[in-house]
């Protein structure tokens, strides 16, 4: 047996604006071009910029969040064409390893401005705010909440695969109708296509321009394809089940976490990294009809921290306001109001 | 050491009507008379009939759960007076054991009828159907659902502290407006006091008709005191810090669940059952101001089954309904659809 | 369905000097008469004194443990008749609840006297000691050892079924050269039967007699058929498969515990009460041969508390001892210096 | 911040054959010369070798399992300088990371030829056989033992500080003592020093000289500084207490396994296998003293793989080997019948 070194299928590069990277792209659209192709059954490790693509630095200033640009994000790796994959087929892809570059082993966490971005206690905490959180093996602390440390349990945000031009017809007239409904409120519900900023890789002017204005903005996940999932414990073991919906399955992956909680009550309330992950991709032919499949499957692995004993607290989520105004059956109020409790609790005792 | 065995604060009895029994009612209202008095410091044992104070029946017919009465739930035990609890106070209440009546090893999961409570996926699945669950030790199954057999996560779906008169109508206001805002919509979104049926212990008709006009019912949970709170996990060695609001705190419990999943969205989705339960009560002198408390605490207890890698599987949920139309960060079009897509999934490969 | 009680296959008082009492037994032997039949598939609970037979009290002396008399431990319960149960037959225990009797809720764990019968470290820690431990619910603390606090895992620490005088003979005889070949030594290897003492339930005279000259002694465990396994999580979910050596098994348990560690070092290390055991008894016919059973299997349940990370301690065994010396291969030295090391570790920095 | 990429320590290569490889040792002793020099306070990565140094093939024979050369192993990576570390002080070492060598994804489980190395069953398996495993990130399968694929928990078998000169001449007397008393086995009960192929690292010919005649075999752990410690969950997160007995520790790691069980009954049971390990260094000034530490300290990290209820099945262990005789209190004999009950088990059921 020879060596059997596990390939790059594609760097990044920490010094290279992300715009000038061509393996990156920050829209889902059919034409964005392949920048490689991975065997059926191969395992490959895939490096990732930050979600922002290094537009937060490691200092003690939230500037950089309060000025974040938002139509540059997300900055995925690929599309990557995966051999024999065809639309009704399911790409399984199994998460072999995920961990920081080792030349930036630090991440971040972010309060948005409600000016630019926000999130979702922006009327309650409406001004930016940044925390470095430094990594120590699968460990992590941070200087700007002292007194913490933990074991993360690295996944990725985001992966998926290219919408067909169909889908991404359903999802931009979709949302469409979303933002129509909509148009009352004062902040957006939807993102719609963005053609600033737009990253197609090394596609050609006219094709960028037609992803600029036709492409699905990154942040939303959606039914179809999964997308930008958050699944907190999706780490070294993990399967999931993609649907494919063209052909080479152009899968992409990104927005790697060190470690996220049950939401992301903040935008960016997990901890932010650039990272390489290895995976495995295996085509399952015919697999959408076969296994009923109406949006991505999720089997998390067998290795999660297990923390014991008394260091679970619940709060319950009540739909009535700070106002004490009742909704009804409005999960969103409920889990704010729960936020907000957990977050007076813990000013009070820390950990 | 002479004998120390904990004592029963409370019998139920299986034979008699619920209505005749006088350790239960089925309202919050400060005005119940209480049961019993509970040292400060004290275990006792309270024994509990199923929320629906023994409607269903142990057969292979849903007609019950179709004909549900629910102005009669959930008959609950109490209320009970903590010496020295005052108003200000937290109770501290944990749980030391949680087990079936004996004479009675099996408890149900229901579907509703549409036309008589209903649930969460009622649309799809109106017909009311049953199953009956056998318990063998922390074992259950049931011959409605061959094949599967697991261990249970005994807990009690509701306790609380009654509200006072002040706390009480907050929430008749806050829920009269409620219902007020909806009036267009052809459901329930709250339910208002209903003086049939109410069960006040052994008040005096007077009292009783007050706590028939006035008092709350018990299917919500209400941030003031908790209440019904379904937490899954609150199982042996769990502990619930309870806000008190009237003097000897007058708390009360019932609707134990032999087992639960992380929500209700059948309406009686828990394996409901009678029981009895094993509490130590601790009076925390001005409590609710030194923990900041807005509404209750859990802590669930160290022991809980484990089930192994491979055994969870995530679907993930997005805001677009059954018809393709997207809805504005809407959790509970999320989780409807997810649900479907368990339902489907499971069809189709069982456990 | 009526009501369906679990029945008391046995129950055991707190006031009646153990000798009196027909449901218990002291020795292993075919003859002890049966105190019950118990139904193929049955549910039972069964009532277990502490070891000791109540030799141990909730006080602050360790004069009792120093003047144990060992000839008469362990109290056990039953035997009990399986019915349908043969030679051959493997008789499956599952263990469906073990709860300290309530009229006695503490325990207590005892170094013994080396002068009687001593422990694992009796010649570091030759004096008697004992903590007595309170319950409250799935907890325990002593008032010997403040500061100390944790969930107990309750269980068994003896279950088993009667040898048949073939088997007895086969354990007499290999106890009798052990003994016979280890006449050197100053301390005893085994302890052969032994009439002081002898409880044999109902038994005439002349068959208890009988008991005292043959019944094998109830302290060690024995690969024929179980008896003293001490297992630490064999709680609650727990099977255990025993093989059957006479018509209708002759099944008996008792010396239940609380909690126990990793092994019992000072002889008396699980903390031991009396206790109420509630079993279910399936018989699989010619269990044995279809097995291929040697030895009892037992399969822990799923329940157990968690302790979480920087929980656990490991100090490793070295076969080398107090004076340097090094013996080969030898647990047996390597477990006593690993004992003496968590010993000052414990002692240097408490919990 | 600049980039801050983690060094390698220490590169192995799987060309090269390992007497030539400056960076391994194969004996204990102060005089190998250093390596290199670790900051205190630094993470660095480590290369290892599998334990023989490549004497294992990945193909289907086990003759190379039968003819390996014992003299050889284990090789070490090291010794390193820890800058600032004196005999007295306790070297930390917390274990970030652990992997396969990227380039060769595999590893082997052995049973040793009863005539070169043997182990704990060779009188029942006297013939050498082999099992090659393949890495799929943290799962691993083995072609010649169908059907088996589980996640593994990597961790070094063999981590410790050079002893002193001192401490080496106890090593030694010690060992000579417990061969001389065992002059009449026909087995060897130690390993005293041995020349032959002998691996000085960069030694000048005169001290590999002294190396080979007074160098500690690496086959046995001992309490003075840990060596071959085995333990299966020293995974990443994992923490070690190390003594230090020679100015700058001296530290060398190796022997690096997939998974290993709660023993090695084969000799080489875990799956071994070439490696990167990740590592941080923090010397504790007089740590020996301020811990009165006798022996290294472990504590496990907080991750590991869970198997779920009805995974774990107990054989209990008895003294009475397979002729029927009893043995006191001898855990060998215990353990040796119960591995043969499992492997009877394992060969009847499978898993």
């Amino acid at each position: 047996m020879g060596k059997q070194e596990i390939r790059y299928a594609a760097k990044v590069s920490l010094d290279t604006p992300p715009p000038e990277q061509k393996v990156l792209h920050n829209r889902w659209h059919p034409d964005v071009p392949s920048v490689g192709a991975i065997k059926n059954g191969e395992v490959v490790k895939i490096e990732c910029l930050d979600w922002t693509g290094g537009q937060i630095g490691n200092n003690d200033s939230a500037d950089d969040v309060r000025d974040v640009d938002l139509t540059k994000i997300h900055y995925l790796t690929g599309p990557f064409d995966i051999e024999t994959a065809e639309p009704g087929d399911v790409l399984l892809v199994e998460i072999q390893d995920v961990q920081p570059l080792q030349e930036q082993p630090w991440g971040f966490t972010g309060i948005f401005s409600r000016e630019n971005g926000g999130g979702f206690l922006d009327e309650i905490y409406p001004k930016p705010a940044k925390a470095i959180w430094d990594f120590e093996g699968i460990f992590c602390s941070s200087r700007h909440i002292p007194g913490v440390r933990f074991a993360g349990l690295i996944h990725p945000g985001i992966l998926g695969c290219a919408p067909s031009q169909e889908v991404l017809e359903t999802w931009n007239t979709r949302e469409a109708e979303l933002i129509s409904a909509h148009s009352h409120l004062d902040k957006p519900v939807a993102q719609p296509p963005e053609p600033q900023n737009v990253h197609a890789g090394t596609a050609s002017d006219d094709i960028k321009e037609k992803v600029g204005k036709e492409g699905a903005r990154t942040i939303p996940g959606r039914p179809e394809h999964g997308g930008n999932c958050d699944i907190k414990n999706l780490s070294r073991g993990s399967k999931v089940y993609l649907p494919v919906h063209v052909k080479g399955a152009k899968f992409s992956v990104g927005d790697l976490h060190f470690s996220q909680g049950d939401g992301e009550i903040s935008f960016c309330g997990a901890i932010e990294m650039a990272g390489v992950i290895t995976l495995k991709f295996t085509v399952m032919k015919d697999g959408v009809s076969q296994l009923g499949m109406k949006s991505p499957i999720y089997i998390p692995g067998p290795v999660e921290p297990q923390f014991g004993p008394g260091r679970m607290l619940y709060f319950e989520g009540f739909s009535v306001d700070e106002k004490g105004k009742q909704h009804y059956l409005d999960a969103t109020v409920a889990y704010r109001q729960t936020c907000l409790r957990v977050i007076e609790y813990l000013k009070r005792y820390g950990e």
